[in-house]
């Protein structure tokens, strides 16, 4: 078959094609991910780019005008190569991943703080340097026998093993270091295993990762294992995205052949660039880099080890495991110390996974003696109930419009997104973005406070429309529906005009409701009253600001004592530096995984009364919200 | 470089190497094993072909008579291939693996049968068929999950583990087999891996292999491990005798690249061409295989393994490890199912290896309360000393002459062997041969009736000359020795007679020397009387005969109690084959290699008198055999 020549003319990138590859697969091959949230099907309209020369097979589509067309715009997904070409992608069309690298430092205070500290400091992998007795006529047992019990006052009477690849030319080492190694060790199984053997004291350098592989998004934090300090944090965008927003579409995406290898290897895509990235910024060698701990949703796991993952979408949505293996980095393609190891946090079922058993780690909610509440608001929201006596998890089809995904001007909580925002009587608008830069979005919390200060100014009314009557010159119509602005095309690093409109309204108004009616759900199964909580922990890719006080008002969360609230932050995240930090937290995570019921919402007989009644500001009865004045 | 094709006219075979290769590197191209015990330095001229056409650069040889050198005769090892050639190789140049396929039964019988039914039966690998409850919306844990806990009531509560590449398509094997699958269990470390998940119910089908790994001879045994029927055992030559017939030449061989390669290469094809012919005669499929357990001496293990075995002749003689961890088939690249486990007897030190470890085990020796001896007479014979309290080892200089080997008519224990001689008055021979087979050499306890029954008629001195006077036409003159017909050219299959030299003898006398001597040297060193030794066990690949009355005759064997001997065979075979069918057996081998303590006799004041007053036949101090009348 005939190779043709795609040219991405603005990145100067070229790359050699089979006629019929589409071109969506084509920028892919380059390093460029272009915007998709359909998996390629067509029906999203996010992915255009501009032919502008060369031979295309381009199937007509609705979301470009025929005077587009005229220019040569097509979607990616639809159009196929079939001649040498050059190709320009409009900025709106790139997904937002390369402006992510900016990320906020992740959030360490409260309780995570306190949890940190709590755990005895003994990190998944740890270096001893010892000197070697030298073997005599009288002791002639073998080197890496007399390695072992040199190692002996060091290891609590662990038991000690190593990989045959690891032994090979251990005597070499041993001898060209004058008997004075490194010994790197990993807890395991609750053994230790020698990953290597390295001359000379080298216990300096010892480095790991915590991961959070999210849907939508991926945070890294590069931490040093003999300080504990967090050295950097990055967060990117999913690169699966482009093969859809949501899991079902990743895994329907993935039942075709090599769908699973392409999603695979977008997401180790993403781990390897923060890997690269943040070792760079802080001047950290990847052979230093040892270990590894990542907590993530069920089907991100799937994806990530390249478990086939079809089981989960068919009834009764069962993954393939719910607790991973750990494995040498070569295994997954992942580019640290090809000899160090990758651990899992483990899971409870489809809808419950190592994310959320990593923030009750990371909170202390499974070691509480009373009623506390774990809400995590990711592109989905998982709600857990419980003590230490007992904990009960749902998932609530919230939808990632939190994160940011979803919204005409949505973004995540990075550099440029409006976190704060604050409306006068006058209907003025002030903002705050993260980094102080020109504003290029609005995240999660910039939305929260937004909701809360529209409906306190009436500039939308319960149901969530907005009052057209409201005196001010930033309510305008756009075709069928109203929106707001808030930052208009001159104040913003874009060019274009930041606003939310009825739409987006609508869509957050599902996820606040289906989060809210979740809570009430659970607290229904176990007959429980939401004044017999006692702790609210908030987690969520927020950023390091979200307004407790406004996310009640709009009914996200219960109207009780606010000082019972404490926002977390990506605890997903923090559980993992645990883990990573204490095999003894580690190994908390099995008790949690275990103890943990799931609670199927769609099965529960008054869960969709609860949620409609939910699909108010802040909600259908108001006397629930007795602190709620509008 | 140009290539020439080289064609090895009886075998039908051809191969095109580069110009400058030497013809025993053809030879091994094409599968065929010349001859050769200094590892092709030209030095033991076993490797004699002829060239009959084409051109080659041949080193002239003292082991080639000029007029052999006229027909063409050469040393493969000195001879470089400059042309294309067909070349021929006489008999004696083979290495004689190929005919020891029809190796007798291994031992099982007395001491060994009883300790073989002692420990519980517990193989290394075993299956167990599981009926996997199906998940319900209530109980959606993973599918590996629901797996483990099926298994629960099956495995003591050992910890479950297994790898990633298992998960990958679990889903699919336990949807497709309507939920019921054979899960395979290996004993790892105190834990219990799932190696294999297999569809439907194949515990039926479950094997293994022993293995002794010896210098000279490879054994390999296939075992049913639900029945612990031993299907089938063959012993083969060790090809790495290519390239040196001891440990230290292989070493020396192995220290420049490729020869660690090559030495693997080699050993792995034994072990690979064993398994497969066993498996093919019984008609067992090797993806059915999933267990092997090797015993070998300490050299013959790094070589295995790949393992960099240099330490192994510098002072202080000290191998890389004496611990191997276990194995997946293909990391060594044996060819049994891929998802199987390999395991490895831990051995001593240097001299006392995994092979003495496992013959202790299969005997006994380590859990009686009197004292008792292992003599192990292999390519060289260890002896090991002690109880269940204290065990002290040792290493004897003995050679490989009771393994038939450096004697001009010697042979291994299989078929067409001499293993049993008696000389009547007459000084006419009888012998018998394994397999009853026409004789083709002689075989170690040939070699001691032999011995024995020459003096005991006069047929050699004391310090084993050949009597010039003695009355028989079967003695004559080779050169500047004497040597003895035993069978004459007509009577074997060879049609060559078969003899015993002076240098035979010589070679025999310095042996059984250094074993008895040795026996010595441990008593004194722990300050024992040979009177005090309450159990011997005599070990080696002597076939299923070996005559001890004879054995102390000669001065092999001390001259005690003949009820306290027991032949037991190839125990290091045995050894593996218990560890093979109890992991119970295989974590004795744990605190045995723990407890032996190794005495280097070269360092020892009095063993060098020790071993020169024992080279005379019985010995030098006639009292020490008070039941020998010459």
């Amino acid at each position: 078959m005939s190779e043709f020549i795609v040219k991405f003319v603005s990145f100067g990138k070229t790359v050699s094609v089979p006629a019929g590859t589409d071109l969506i697969t084509a920028a892919i091959r380059c390093g460029i991910v272009l915007s998709s949230a359909c998996g390629g099907e067509g029906v999203c309209g996010k992915c255009r780019v501009i032919v502008k020369k060369g031979d295309v097979k381009a199937e007509p589509s609705r979301f470009i005008s025929p005077a587009d067309r005229k220019k040569g715009m097509v979607l990616a997904c639809q159009t196929l190569v079939e001649g040498d070409l050059e190709v320009t992608i409009p900025k709106g069309s790139l997904d937002s991943h390369e402006s992510m690298s900016h990320a906020s430092e992740e959030f360490t205070k409260g309780v995570i703080l306190a949890r940190e500290s709590l755990f005895r400091f003994s990190p998944l992998v740890r270096k001893a340097c010892i000197n070697v007795p030298r073997a005599t006529a009288d002791d002639s047992t073998g080197d890496l026998d007399r390695i072992c019990d040199a190692l002996k006052p060091k290891i609590d009477n662990l038991h000690l093993s190593t990989r045959l690849a690891n032994v090979k030319h251990l005597s070499e080492v041993l001898r060209e270091s004058d008997y004075r190694i490194t010994v790197t060790l990993a807890y395991k199984d609750g053994n230790l295993e020698m990953l290597a053997f390295e001359p000379g004291d080298t216990t300096k350098a010892n480095y790991g990762f915590a991961f959070d592989i999210g849907t939508t998004t991926i945070a890294g934090q590069l931490i040093d294992l003999n300080t504990k300090e967090i050295l950097g944090t990055r967060i990117s965008f999913n690169r699966q995205s482009t093969y859809g927003s949501d899991v079902i579409t990743r895994i329907i995406y993935a039942s075709e052949p090599p769908g699973l290898e392409t999603l695979n290897a977008a997401v180790l895509d993403n781990i390897n660039e923060i890997i690269m990235d943040l070792s760079a910024k802080s001047g950290v060698s990847l052979g230093d880099i040892y270990a590894i701990v990542c907590a993530g949703n069920m089907t991100m796991m799937h994806l990530l080890l390249k478990i086939d993952p079809s089981s989960i979408r068919k009834a009764p949505y069962v993954p393939t495991t719910s607790v991973f293996p750990s494995v040498h980095p070569p295994e997954i393609r992942v580019e640290i110390n090809a000899k160090g190891i990758v651990s899992f946090l483990p899971g409870v079922s489809t809808y419950i996974g190592g994310d959320i058993v990593s923030g009750i780690l990371a909170c202390g909610l499974s070691e509480e003696e009373d009623l506390s509440l774990l809400v995590d608001i990711g592109t989905n929201g998982e709600i857990v109930l419980g003590n230490r006596d007992w904990m009960m998890g749902a998932a609530a089809s919230a939808g990632p419009a939190f994160e940011g995904s979803g919204l005409s001007c949505g973004m995540k909580a990075v550099n440029g997104a409006i976190q704060k925002v604050s409306i006068g009587a006058d209907l003025n608008v002030a903002y705050s973005t993260i980094g102080g830069d020109k504003p290029r979005g609005i995240c999660g919390s910039g939305y929260i406070d937004l909701l809360c200060q529209m409906l306190k100014h009436g500039i939308i009314a319960k149901d969530g429309k907005i009052n057209a009557s409201a005196k001010s010159g930033r309510i305008q119509k756009a075709g069928a529906v109203r929106e707001f602005v808030i930052a208009s095309k001159k104040e913003t690093a874009t060019g274009h005009a930041i606003v939310i409109n009825e739409d987006d309204i609508e869509n957050l108004k599902r996820s606040k409701g289906a989060i809210y009616s979740a809570i009430f759900a659970l607290l229904n199964k176990v007959d429980k009253r939401v004044q017999e909580i006692k702790k609210i922990y908030i987690a969520g890719g927020f950023g390091n600001y979200l307004n407790i006080e406004n996310a009640i008002f709009i009914g996200l969360l219960p109207d009780i004592d606010r000082g019972l609230y404490e926002f977390i932050g990506n605890s997903s995240l923090a559980g993992a530096r645990m883990s990573l930090l204490s095999h003894e937290a580690f190994a908390k995570t099995d008790e949690i995984y275990k103890k943990i019921t799931y609670l199927d919402l769609s099965s529960e007989p008054n869960y969709m009364d609860e949620y409609i009644a939910s699909l108010f500001f802040p909600h259908t009865d108001i006397g629930r919200f007795p602190s709620v004045r509008l």
